[in-house]
């Protein structure tokens, strides 16, 4: 039999490309990374900066859970990713009777600006607020999770618009990953990897400069890796 | 508050790929994929089949939990591999108090041979026996992750011998996808990915018959992402 009884609650890393307004401390630069927080009235820790969430109920599953919390901050139908991350399970890593932590990750794309309760805000992963308990740990795991998956995955998908010029993906990815990347380089590995589809249209003159840029969208809007290479992939 | 107390268990999905002699249902094949498992003396579901876990302790994370009850199975110095999983969550997905199970996927290298207790058993993954509960889903759940990490990551590293012949790591990773791979084609991926280093020697004549197989061992023992395209690597 177990040893003791635990809670299990559920946070979910909510990601999104915005642009940020200049402020004194900071000039106002392109899209960066940006993660919804609420920041706690009362104690433990009133004031620090929360991920959004809470206690899983006896009639739901995890997924289930988090979509139901999600619902309590943003419109889910905002949502467009939403996936299992790691669970945290130090003995003592909130004040209170023992609490498992199972984190999810959500991705919203750069054209949605969903209503935010009082208590809750965008915040720049760059430049996270005093974080609440191990959630400034939660968002580091997540960031590196999204990393990694935009190198094999089609997860881009989440935080785009549905159409795009090839410029704008290239911002989403250099805000995602926290460094440059060649918009070239990219469009050619995305369309040898059959990521993206051409939609025939172009930008409206003046929305990316110079001339009419070429339109894309994703091929998918559900997760796959799109490396399965040659040696590995099954037989047609 | 949370609305009433769960309990929480480890089970651990842990791989090999093995030989199986040949049975009367079944002729000797190649190496196969195979799962650790134990069988149910007692009720419920006495008689079937489960992954080897247990409830976690107060005072250990998930992790320290997993190697401890891998411990009581095999010994762990001889799992090379071990990240966590999914969490499975449904609300009655076994009976009696609700229990959330944490699943990890472990990696034995080919060549070893751990000593199991009398109601544990290596079972081929394409012909697994009755399993209790949800067990059969987390295998299938183990063996897709595994699949999707052998084609962007150097994963193979846990279940591979030190070092071997490229036509033996052929066979591990046709063990473990399931379907026939080329030696060639893999051998030029890996390579072209650094991760794969000929250690100057070759097998002893007649090991692999013909002559004598170039001997190769994985770059590192600590998992990571293969494919990070040109596009998305980091500046230096």
């Amino acid at each position: 039999m177990p040893h003791s009884n635990t809670h299990h609650e559920v946070l979910i890393v909510v990601f999104q490309v915005r642009h940020f307004p200049a402020t004194s401390e900071k000039p106002a630069t392109g899209p960066e990374l940006a993660v919804l927080l609420w920041q706690r009235a009362l104690d433990p820790e009133a004031g620090t900066w929360s991920l959004p969430g809470g206690w899983l109920r006896d009639d739901e599953d995890l997924t289930t859970s988090a979509r139901r919390q999600l619902a309590e901050k943003v419109d889910v139908r905002e949502v467009s990713h939403l996936e299992q991350l790691s669970v945290f399970s130090a003995p003592h890593r909130i004040p209170g009777p023992r609490t498992i932590a199972s984190t999810y990750l959500g991705l919203v794309p750069s054209t949605s600006d969903p209503q935010l309760p009082d208590d809750t805000a965008w915040h720049p992963v760059a430049h996270l607020p005093e974080m609440s308990f191990d959630h400034g740990v939660m968002v580091d795991n997540a960031r590196a999770r999204l990393a990694a998956k935009l190198s094999y995955t089609n997860i881009a998908f989440g935080l785009a618009p549905a159409e795009f010029a090839m410029s704008e993906l290239r911002d989403i990815y250099c805000a995602a990953l926290g460094y440059q990347v060649d918009a070239t380089n990219l469009q050619r590995v995305l369309k040898r990897r059959n990521v993206l589809t051409a939609t025939g249209t172009t930008a409206p003159p003046g929305r990316t400069g110079g001339r009419p840029a070429a339109l894309y969208r994703f091929t998918d809007s559900n997760l796959r890796v799109t490396d399965e290479f040659a040696a590995l992939r099954p037989p047609v």
